[in-house]
This record gives C-alpha cells, sequence and structure tokens, in this order.
C-alpha cells in the first residue's frame, strides 16, 4: 500500500478539482475520499496508459503522466483514508 | 437528475460487485455511495461508448451496454444519494 504523508504533499494539483477533503468542487468529477485505494491507483494508470479517453481523460492524462507508480500508490493512499 | 427509486429496481446486479450499500466487495473496484451522481452517468457512458477499455472496460461495458441513458441516470441517483 502506499504512504498517506508522501501522498499528502503531491496532493495540491488534485484537490484543485477533488477537493482538499476529497469531496470533488466540480459535480462533474468524482470524489475520491474513501475511494477504494487499489481503484484509484487501478484508474490513475487507466489515465496514463491510454485506456481512458474521451472529455476527461484528456484533463486526467496530463496529470496521470506527471506521476509516478510511487506517487500513484501514496496519493490513492492519501485519499482512501480520508474519511 | 434520476430517479433513486427506479435505480434501486436497477441495482442488484450492480450490487454484486459494489455492495448494496455501494462498498465496493471487491477492494480493485470502486465505491459507488456518496459518488457524485453526474460522475457516475459519464462513467458509465464511457464504459458502453468504449472511452473506456481495458481490464475493468472488459467487465463494465457488458453492464453498460444493457443500461439506456434513464437507467443510468436513476442508477447514478441512486447511488449518489447512500450515504
Amino acid at each position: 500500500a502506499g504512504d498517506a504523508e508522501a501522498g499528502k504533499a503531491k496532493a495540491a494539483i488534485c484537490a484543485a478539482c477533488h477537493g482538499a477533503n476529497g469531496i470533488a468542487l466540480i459535480p462533474g468529477y468524482p470524489n475520491l475520499a474513501g475511494q477504494n485505494e487499489q481503484y484509484l491507483v487501478s484508474a490513475l494508470k487507466a489515465y496514463k496508459n491510454g485506456e481512458r479517453t474521451g472529455a476527461q481523460a484528456m484533463i486526467m492524462k496530463p496529470q496521470a503522466d506527471m506521476l509516478s507508480d510511487a506517487d500513484m500508490a501514496n496519493l490513492a493512499a492519501y485519499f482512501a483514508q480520508m474519511k
């Protein structure tokens, strides 16, 4: 599993849309708070490897491209542990 | 917005993986409880129209293919209102 503290340090950009508390500021975007850690990692990977296309992917792929596997694991741990 | 009661009637299949309470029974699958209604609709549409590919899409696309736009709106309303 990832390191939530390390994830917190990377989460500023995510928080801009997904909320500092993991509740999306924009209704069309997903809440991340309490989401399954493993799912969050697979969603980020799906954006990075191009398995997800379309409008939301155009926004998320550039974000995911900047993340290493460790970053993804840490961010997933950080948002998953939010209640 | 969709009709949560009508969504409930369609949700049995979803509950098999995503949980009757919207908390996924399988860690790699997303929790749906309290997720943004609009996001749930766009995710279902992304599976149905092939914007999402890969392992999870192989499971979700056949499910989404069975759903009308109204079904998607109602299911999204049903899971979004779960706390």
